[in-house]
């Protein structure tokens, strides 16, 4: 004997989470048997509904429990800018910036001939009828700053660059609160390219 | 917005669990949604099986879904070893182990009269009766290497002294792959305390 079973099983289940090895697990497992049922119960139901009530947005790709996502349909955003990103988590983090007011779309993915992930295995097809319909005026790209994102931002522009869209590409340099001395070359470089007049 | 509300409210629950904070959260979170649906409902059950079906055994205190538990249902244990361990999971460190045939006692703490733990708040009086009942020859105190631990061990052998029963305590010493240079001052004197003849 090791575990009771019902324990046993709930550490396999927060073994198949990531980054939680057995030794976490176990932690976690033995932490849920002190908690309040009540609160079991609501991270029971928790992840029941989140897995079942949530769905992608028929418009950008976001995540959403309801279609069109709250960002689409919400009136008092400027539809004349569209923000294109890798992963539901990018809107989040650029929502919680509170800058950005204009829409997202999501690609779910980024081009990677390594992978064999073709522009066809991304989210880009919606992205260019939404181009067609709307009064979109810029379409900003924030694919991530590696490999994959750059050339997925460069197929993007290209395809969208008959239209006469204006495309632009996030900056990229050193981080605020980085420092210069860790900083490495490619980063470095692009910081002194994109130099701007004080 | 930040969240759709199913997602915010499973973040929440990861966030309940000890060592996540709100980013690990998010990214179990996320996790989830890619999850195939079984695995979810299984994860979902499991959260709530472990915490209705299991409980503590009548005997020994050991965390177990039948009563009394594996442990002490097992005829071919030695009912004349009874070792005292402060918590369930270190039941399961020594089981681990496979090298203890004998019962345990599980006392779910240890005399801190600092956090206002007294012999009467931890699992002292049971094991005092199946001192009596059983025909237990020794009594091996396995409680933490710390100061509550050591003054439980204490107590408890000096309230089973007048009956005969031999106590012991496990060793201290330097841990197994450990290393002299970085071991502490009390360890080290344990270690030399302790030392036997080869």
């Amino acid at each position: 004997m090791h575990y009771p079973e019902p324990i046993s099983k709930l550490i396999d289940s927060f073994m198949k989470l990531p980054g939680i090895g057995p030794k976490t697990a176990a932690r976690l497992a033995f932490h849920v048997l002190t908690m309040k049922e009540d609160a079991v119960l609501t991270f029971s139901k928790a992840l029941v509904d989140a897995k079942r009530n949530l769905g992608y947005c028929s418009k950008c790709g976001h995540i959403t429990d309801i279609d069109p996502c709250h960002i689409c349909s919400d009136k008092s955003r400027d539809g004349s800018m569209i923000c294109v990103v890798q992963d539901t988590k990018d809107v989040i983090a650029l929502e919680k910036m509170r800058d950005y007011n204009g829409l997202y779309h999501v690609l779910h993915g980024a081009i990677s001939p390594m992978d064999g992930i073709g522009p066809e295995d991304i989210n880009v097809s919606s992205l260019l009828v939404r181009l067609q319909d709307e009064t979109v005026q810029e379409l900003i790209l924030a694919t991530n700053p590696t490999i994959e994102g750059e050339a997925t931002a460069m197929y993007i522009s290209r395809l969208v660059k008959p239209s006469g869209i204006r495309t632009t590409r996030i900056a990229h340099g050193l981080p605020v609160g980085g420092d210069l001395e860790y900083a490495d070359e490619v980063t470095l470089s692009r910081a002194l390219e994109g130099r701007r007049e004080l």
